[in-house]
């Protein structure tokens, strides 16, 4: 059995789809918000990918989602003031949990440590810590580190500050590369399906879940699958 | 008002006095409890003057704890098996927190950010957190900004992550000389009394407090100042 549960935060534990097509259309009427949210999260990785290969230095992902976000308002025939624009940036803070989160973590919480492995910034994550109450014993992020998921430096860094072996972590997430990346650091993992990640109307494709050490439909199923 | 309450912990929000001579006394009940809890923290900064100055690389707490605990081991003229002192080692994890503390939090909490700004590691404060039930929206600790206060790293890397002015961090601690590098960042300052920090029968002196922007004699008086 593991002994520190670290999460994946970003459609794991989170719902960024629909929180940000609510946020979005209030503020925007006109535009297709589920474009919108789509849009802005399919420029996550690239611009963390330039940080990773060195092209930009260390960015935090408030920064990298302003940098997006930018880019795409135009594509979505948006103005914004500065103000709206800051406030809409920091909808990545306001997100709702999917709706067995708070539970599910609360019972792992009472068996395992449970942490984030998240490439989200600090602020970011303790904001919606503290809006979604979300009980993590400690928040991890790509900022500690000051390297982002994929990188092993990332995963590795979860045993080390808890001066553990990398197989006495379980990474719990559902993006298989995420699950990939982990499990060829030596830790254990635990997919989570998240159909609607991408929205409803968007199911997420799922490749060969045997290749992980557990797989659970939500954070109640794998607490019972962990005996937690 | 600040935005983001930065705590010091040992001394300030868990008694390690009472919490180390009651711990140390069961595993040696030959020696000296007082004396052991006091001679293993005066190791402290002495300790961390090694890490600030370069002459050591960066050691975390757990391990400049073990260094201590092994050089005052043979004074206190005690003897350990290996797994012992390990368990020992790691007793500041396990520390009590005041009377007042978790309620006093809680309340904080309802009106303000409240993170830890501590020299002990991450791993040390989550342990201390689940245990002690500390509610923090974030742990923060020296090891995540590879500085030791009373580094002006640590600090102002506070006001960095929440993406704030260092005036809208408040550090919140029961030492002076740990207040007074915080207000030389350009943070506002808490001091809160905890005269038996070295035990009830060795109470702290205390220098001038009106140079602290609050002085309170515990966390719910804080929690009132600060109209929380």
């Amino acid at each position: 059995m593991p002994k520190i549960l670290a999460f994946d935060v970003f459609g794991t534990v989170v719902d960024w789809h629909s929180s940000i097509v609510r946020q979005a259309e209030q503020l925007m009427p006109a535009i297709d918000g589920a474009a919108f949210a789509n849009a802005w999260r399919a420029g996550y990785k690239p611009a963390m990918a330039e940080v990773r290969s060195g092209k930009l230095g260390w960015t935090k992902i408030d920064d990298l989602h302003r940098l997006i976000l930018d880019r795409i308002l135009p594509q979505f025939k948006a103005t914004l003031t500065e103000q709206q624009k800051q406030h809409l940036n920091l909808v990545w803070h306001r997100l709702d949990a999917w709706p067995d989160t708070v539970a599910g973590l609360t019972r792992l919480k009472s068996a395992y440590t449970i942490v984030t492995l998240s490439n989200g910034n600090l602020s970011l994550l303790a904001n919606m810590a503290k809006q979604a109450a979300l009980p993590w014993d400690l928040i991890l992020s790509a900022e500690v580190f000051r390297h982002y998921k994929p990188d092993p430096e990332a995963y590795l860094g979860v045993a080390e500050i808890f001066d553990v072996e990398p197989t006495e972590v379980m990474l719990v997430a559902t993006h298989e590369d995420d699950l990939q990346a982990a499990q060829a650091c030596g830790l254990q993992t635990a997919y989570i399906a998240r159909p609607a990640e991408f929205g409803k109307t968007k199911i997420k494709p799922v490749g060969d879940l045997s290749q992980f050490d557990y797989s659970a439909h939500d954070l109640h199923d794998l607490a019972d699958q962990l005996n937690a």
